[in-house]
């Protein structure tokens, strides 16, 4: 038997729709290329959206169609969030930081039929635009009219903006429809897209905004460093919306000096990026202090905050740093580390050690952990296994992909790839990638926790752990050390020495090697591949 | 083109299993019908939910069958709200302060296989039992052994349970299922079921959740005054699950210095009740002072709180009043009048004026004001229209009622029969019910507003104004007030002049009549059909 409730399709409007009836003037501040402030209100975005949709109608956008964005943060790449689902199309955003390949591969494998271009970005598109054959019309922001240029069909923004009309009725009716599309970078294989339903999205903006987790509400101002064009912006664009939360949006300007400037003159309550941004932040807070005490949360994710860094937030600059873990394949998010009324007792220097896990699952986010066999482990903070999540706002696929077992269980499950514990309190701790553990006489080593303790020895500066095959062991632990310039000069055994009280004797490396850098990858990671390759198969010795 | 995310049904087990998963500690309280204390945390409340699972299924309760309860707020009843609808079946809550024809009908018309039955109200239901035959299984909780009925098929909770398996794997597997049924008492006609679905409770609870909405977190410890049999308890059985917040249900000890006790000893910090209640409690709280600063929002829904109580509660008691509005009709939660960020500059009185409106739609839910030709109207917080809502957790139809205009809009909006001007920033203040709106010469006239004004006078004591036909206006209002016994006399004349500078001229009642007392309904509101059936077609003289 069936309930009796209204039919009522989660959709992205209703979002839109929410915000125009009940914030009409909250503020969207965006920092154009210039340097100059643009500002506007929920009720010009919505005015604006309604413009735009017909602009897609103009362009032969049909529902179901992909439209890429090639952007910055800005209100024009907020108005096509909001422009292309709620006209049925799906928004595909496009990485600005890839390779030419990896971009030419994931236009033409969404086949977008119309892609927008912030014009600041245009030689970088204009790289791959003649390997791409799926592209209808070009349309330029950011763009003098008399801009030139080899793309082929290009309009300009602003004038099809002004020709349209300003009437539209949303056309969005089906809340499985694809309202968004995002491609992973993965390291290994070709990108793949995730593609996000209205409902999961709509899902995933209610998820967010539970007090227990990013708790927006009409009172924050929130500063997306995080890139549009990366995980959705993390959802905030809904998230605000639908909270009524003030949006400030960087451009292309992410020094520190201009981040702290807005923080500081927009009120901002809630920055949100990744920790790189923030170690840039604090240095240029520390130097040039400035107002920030409106500042609730620094909300950081991506990848792990160093737990020192949390603390000189707090010590240094009264700044709350809020920890947050997700996936693309999670829209994105997963977990969020607040700190609970059980915590609150504890003496500082436990509370950042809660502060620097990733934290807890948000409601609506279900989490295990897994041995190889696929067996459920304890949560207990020390059993190490595979994070396993579902929800109504996780990935079963990928598009045009087969499903595989690499990346979904047969039960319904999807495989982070990240290695974490779970306290007991429900708080993850990343430990590793699946791709990076170590696994020696089947016990797991955690090549993320030997690379840390050696980086805080003072005369390293880097330090990767790798597994290398072993016929006893399976795999056993080595680490590649780069010395900074100015240390003390240290040996392998000695740092085998500092290492040895801290772990169980079967995680401590078998052999360290010197080194004067460790490759990386096109986003700044250890590229652990080459190393393996590099020292695989007895190259070691 | 649809999504690639995972098919997720949204159904209560997931919200329990949260709880269980994230929460194990957390402490859930019952004042027993004793006065003594029974605690246990969501893990017992887990692994009974598991056991009372197997009972319905022993009891033969199948998907789709309802089940019913007649109970006060305790453990029991809180196992009887997850394990009805996470075994597939529909939890009936049936209202133990209703006529007994009314709860024959209810119980004959939902065709109840088993009713669940706190024993300390048992010889209410034995009243009605001989004009049910639907019912296959009484079951009593709160009763020892020996308790001696004249209800058929009676077994006892708490051996079913001790027999019960504790393994159970949840039934519900489809979002739209039927969860709960929740009869309104219509001052007309008969009452009308509310059928739930899991999908709309679990959108519900996401919604209260929000944190401009209720915003339940795990620091939080709720007080459910408001019943279980009451519009789903206002959804706070789910919410609290799914936040983590601990739980206090005072059975059947309602007197304001248990609610006292409770919340100071229990360190409550959301108590949620009707007004009715608060009231008590501010007298009660006023004569014997209790520590109960750890209150952060006395939560008040059901009927509108005077503005007289908000301020009087926050001036002497230190007391944050959160107001609220819903209907069973909505699951029930429709809008909460938290200050927004541009109210805090406003001086304490028009913080109240703000505070004792019933606020702004949560998100998720639409709303609107239209007149009688169903034209929507402005948001200037003068105009005064019907308010209609629509969402996911809003009901579409009756249960076993053809769907009819005069609840439902053609175009899919609930008639909630409140009558209510809104804000330009959103926030609705209820002046009437649209059956006690006085129409007159097609303008209408808010009878709330003339009462109010009237009450306020200090010789009155209570004020009800009704529609009067009219030859020429169509209608015209009357006013009946009770003096207050120890008043100095006052005549219509002079009431009618202290009314006259307060409102537009033609909202002056024609005649105000003098009585000893205002009929009123079974819950208490004045029973305005009475009213008019007493002074309609010239009866006035």
């Amino acid at each position: 038997m069936h309930g009796l409730m209204m039919d009522y399709p989660l959709t992205m409007d209703r979002i839109l729709e929410h915000a125009y009836r009940l914030y009409p003037h909250k503020r969207i501040t965006t920092k154009l290329p210039d340097g100059s402030m643009h500002q506007y209100t929920y009720t010009h975005l919505y005015e604006r959206v309604k413009r735009l949709a017909n602009v897609l109608g103009k362009l032969g956008v049909k529902p179901g169609d992909r439209v890429g964005t090639f952007a910055w943060n800005n209100y024009q790449h907020l108005e096509l969030y909001y422009a292309i689902p709620c006209s049925g199309a799906v928004c595909h955003t496009l990485n600005i930081r890839l390779f030419p390949e990896q971009l030419t591969y994931i236009v033409n494998h969404a086949e977008d039929k119309v892609v927008f271009i912030d014009a600041t970005l245009l030689p970088l598109f204009e790289g791959v635009a003649e390997q791409i054959d799926c592209v209808q019309h070009y349309v330029l922001f950011n763009a003098d009219r008399g801009l030139e240029t080899k793309l082929p069909n290009v309009s300009f923004y602003e004038e099809l903006m002004a020709d349209a009309d300003d009437d539209y009725e949303w056309r969005a009716t089906d809340e499985n429809a694809a309202m968004g599309l995002c491609y992973t970078s993965g390291t290994t294989g070709d990108p793949k897209g995730v593609l996000y339903s209205h409902r999961s999205m709509y899902l995933h903006t209610m998820g967010a905004n539970q007090a227990n987790s990013l708790a927006l509400t009409e009172a924050d101002v929130v500063l997306t460093v995080v890139p549009q064009f990366h995980a959705m912006a993390w959802g905030l664009p809904y998230a605000c919306a639908f909270a009524g939360a003030e949006m400030v949006m960087p451009g292309p300007h992410l020094k520190p000096p201009d981040l702290a400037e807005m923080i500081a003159e927009e009120k901002v309550t809630v920055p949100a990026g990744v920790p790189t941004i923030w170690t840039g932040l604090y240095h240029e807070l520390k130097e040039n202090p400035r107002d920030v005490s409106h500042v609730r949360a620094l909300l950081v994710g991506g990848a792990a905050m160093p737990r020192a860094l949390i603390e000189a937030y707090e010590k240094d600059l009264n700044i709350n740093v809020l920890h947050a873990w997700g996936m693309t394949e999670m829209s994105p998010l997963g977990t969020v580390s607040h700190l609970q009324s059980h915590h609150h007792e504890l003496p500082k220097h436990e509370q950042w050690d809660v502060k620097a896990r990733q934290g807890y699952p948000v409601a609506g986010v279900e989490m295990r952990i897994v041995n190889d066999a696929g067996e459920e482990l304890l949560w207990d903070g020390v059993t190490m296994g595979e994070v396993q999540v579902r929800g109504p706002w996780i990935a079963k696929a990928y598009y045009k992909v087969d499903s595989s077992s690499e990346h979904f269980t047969p039960d319904g499950w999807f495989r982070t790839g990240d290695v974490a514990t779970m306290s007991e309190d429900g708080y993850m701790h990343i430990t590793d990638r699946t791709k990076d553990l170590v696994k020696s006489g089947g016990e797991w080593i955690s090549s993320v926790a030997l690379e840390n303790s050696l980086m805080a020895h003072q005369s390293v500066m880097e330090a990767a752990v790798i597994a290398i095959p072993d016929e006893r062991w399976g795999e056993r632990p080595m680490a590649v050390v780069v010395l900074a310039s100015d240390a003390n000069p240290v040996t392998d055994e000695e740092l085998l020495e500092y290492l040895a009280p801290k772990f169980p004797k079967f995680w401590l490396p078998n052999r360290l090697a010197f080194i004067e850098e460790i490759p990386k990858t096109s986003v700044g990671k250890f590229d652990k591949k080459v190393l393996r390759h590099r020292y695989a198969e007895g190259k070691l010795g």
